[in-house]
């Protein structure tokens, strides 16, 4: 089909689309495959055009050059998603919608929306009997054409409407689609910024592999690859290292060098990683390797400063040949201290979503979230299996590292970990997302951590008071009370109660 | 003097204060004692009367029982600091005083306000002819009485009629004031709230040290005291590591055995140090050392978690004799690992502030801000002398690090931060603060970091592109262009130009 701006007889569009950038049309693209009939429509007419005289030609995808040519061409419920850019875009989009739009239609918002925006929508759509979904949509542009992960929320009466056409496009994992309800109001667009900030941090702990290779290991680009090809094949096993492990062999044809090493070593920041980070530290949940792993790509966009840092400031840098005399060893620790490390990423993810079901109201399932992250989004693992199957045997697990098998793994990862940061430490190589997996590990295996110390600091200073711990009571320390010291004779009785200094 | 609550005659307050908690009673203590008459209000006014009849009597304090008779006590332009929780409470308490003030009365805020709501103060008095002030207000009980740090942003109009007072009040350094005007709307605010997770990281610092002498030193209090006491002399003399080394000798009466070791571990973190980690994200600033801070905090608070992991998850704890064979090697390590971190930590800050003066327009004075915090506030030592130093002799100094004394201290210090770290994760203790300011170091160091193979795999999943480092340029990788490789020879030519996956 080609156009369908003067649209006769009744519509025969199942979905509708707007926005055709490279996810649109590839989403576009799968849908139709799967045998549903698409209405497209861009801001920009001439992509609309030329998409449908090429990619779109001869599948069962309708071209529309209008927001009301668009609505008019859906059949009832109209289900129209939007791949726009997050912010106003989307609410530009609703707007203009809205006048044709009847009660019980349904509209999607698939871009990379924060969640709050995404509570709001539901609100707003919901006093006017629009169905909103706020769905999470992973895999880039090819998970978009074969299958992406797909992670729905909003207004569960529209669950029914599109939940075939959600569940036929999406990935399968072991023949189950990765595609299952979320819950309520913005809880899609969550349990998506989670995902990217995980996926933050595994591309983090790549990285940190990578340069520990390189620097310490003093490794080739070839060799490196050779390396995550193993990994790609044991419990590391994923979409992010096997396309590393392409990256690695890819090589520039003018020269047959490596393109990586060519490419500049800054990267952006500003989005969901950084949302999930902010709000780890909202809710209080240590999320400590995200919040690392933002970090790194905030220090790697200080290219002049970096650079100019490294003519002043000294350190341990391998030089000459490599310290590692076995290197298997060296490349099996550094596997263990990759598996380790991820291990606490999503244990420290799921900690934060479980906060988040709390604090929110939403009822979150974790086992069809491990799921929904199986196949078709960047975070694909055979990992996720095993979460997965953690989840379902015990869906009130207290945390991920409680499970047998992640306590087993991560039991056995440790020595192989614990040194490869020293390694790393001993060579002047930053590894901030190996590091703070480890001391995470530590602090909460720690029964008592010095937070005893900071009590007693902010007691001194501010009159902050405490609390004693179950045990050691006496009568100048009384049980189940906020006891104030005064610690140096001097201060007065009066407590902070209103004055946080 | 006793009530105002009839005011006859011309008012003879200087300077009003409402809430009086700890830290307003002491403050106002301190304004009398340096010759101003000081105007009392507290909603709950039987604290005026207590107070009155108390620490204020035969003090040039005027207790009162409303705010009509706070403002018709007070000299033109009126002089009104609120000292109350920051939030709502701000508003009602400027809400209730607007009726009573006339053009030109100075409404100073010197709560722990976020900036953001100063900034908003700032704009909706400035439209009533009303001059805001934000304080940042450091020093505890014991600084409000004898001097604390003041760190006043607003409206400049308002700082000739309040420098006198607030310079005899604040803690003198050297004989200059630790207090000068910051600089516009939420300036006062925002610089306290860097100077209160800058505090975060101090105290999270000193915790690992004293952890680390206690697990795996296998010290007792009064040795790791004794340590305190020691440092307290050298490059680390500061409050927080004196009353640390006080907190550490106070025994408890009943028992003799150090009241520290009976503190409940767990800390709280709602306030300013999680602001700054969140503006440090915002910003894209990579201030680790804070974020860690805080986030040690969330997992302290997760008591039952830890309590149930540790009897779980296994480690290398030392549990019988220490390992240490050279105690005092071991402990000048920590000394520089300590050191190192906190010049680190400062260095980030100063990064943080550097950008915010940036984004959000202000004009920011380094040194003045080093000197503020010189004197008076939790987080004053000697070291600041050398932050002031190093910024008077340098005001556009790109990064503290840079400076030839704190160059040169990093440098010296690193052999034992290194082994620090190496002792504490091989002993299975978490130092995250000491871990992420050496990841830190090394990552500002490192004139290419591993941001290349991250920009490779998003290039390859997303489309996003990449630039071509410099020097590297190819016919394939062409100079001053935003380059995507088709890595897998699958996917499109189309660029994710409007879409982040």
């Amino acid at each position: 089909m080609s156009t369908g701006d003067n649209v006769q007889g009744e519509p025969k569009g199942d979905f509708g689309l707007i926005g055709l950038a490279v996810m649109g049309q590839n989403l576009i693209l799968n849908a139709a495959d799967h045998g549903y009939t698409v209405v497209a429509y861009n801001r920009t007419t001439s992509k609309v055009d030329h998409f449908i005289a090429n990619e779109a030609k001869g599948k069962s995808i309708i071209g529309v050059h209008s927001i009301k040519a668009l609505v008019d061409n859906l059949k009832r419920p109209r289900k129209i998603m939007l791949l726009v850019k997050a912010g106003d875009a989307v609410d530009n989009f609703i707007g203009q919608l809205l006048p044709y739009l009847d009660k019980g239609d349904i509209v999607i918002d698939g871009g990379n929306s924060h969640f709050p925006d995404s509570n709001r929508r539901y609100d707003e759509l919901k006093a006017k009997g629009i169905l909103f979904v706020g769905t999470g949509v992973s895999g880039g542009e090819e998970g978009a054409r074969t299958g992406p992960s797909l992670m729905p929320g909003g207004n569960e009466a529209a669950w029914p409407e599109i939940k075939n056409i959600f569940q036929d496009i999406s990935a399968k994992s072991d023949g189950e689609p990765c595609c299952d309800w979320v819950g309520d109001a913005g809880a899609g667009h969550y349990i998506k910024m989670v995902h990217n900030g995980i996926e933050y941090g595994d591309m983090q702990l790549i990285c940190e592999a990578y340069d520990v290779m390189k620097r310490i290991g003093k490794f080739t680009e070839k060799e490196i690859a050779d390396v995550f090809t193993k990994w790609n094949s044991g419990v590391l096993d994923s979409f992010l290292i096997e396309i590393t492990k392409d990256i690695l062999n890819f090589d520039d044809p003018t020269d047959n060098k490596p393109v990586v090493e060519k490419i500049l070593d800054t990267a952006g920041q500003k989005g969901t990683g950084k949302w999930t980070a902010i709000n780890a530290l909202d809710l209080g949940v240590p999320v400590t390797l995200i919040g690392e792993a933002v970090f790194s790509r905030c220090l790697s966009a200080l290219k002049d400063e970096r650079v100019k840092a490294s003519k002043i400031l000294e350190g341990p840098e391998v030089t000459g040949e490599s310290p590692i005399k076995d290197k298997q060893a060296f490349i099996d620790d550094l596997e263990q201290a990759l598996y380790a490390s991820k291990i606490i990423s999503y244990a420290q993810g799921f900690m934060l979503m479980n906060q988040a079901a709390k604090d929110y109201g939403w009822k979150l399932n974790n086992a069809g979230i491990a799921l929904m992250w199986r196949g078709g989004c960047i975070i694909r693992s055979v990992f996720l299996k095993e979460i997965t199957a953690a989840y379902k045997e015990n869906p009130q697990l207290d945390n991920l590292l409680f499970h047998p098998f992640f306590k087993d793994a991560i039991t056995k990862a440790q020595k192989g970990w614990r040194a490869s940061v020293g390694h790393a430490i001993a060579g002047g190589v930053p590894t901030p997302a190996f590091s703070t997996a480890l001391a995470f590990y530590d602090g909460l295996r720690s029964e008592r951590l010095p937070a005893n110390l900071l009590q007693a600091q902010r007691d001194y200073f501010g009159a902050h008071t405490f609390q004693v711990l179950p045990g050691k009571e006496t009568k100048f320390l009384p049980k189940d009370q906020w006891v104030h010291v005064n610690w140096t004779g001097r201060g007065g009785n009066v407590s902070a109660s209103t004055y946080d200094a």
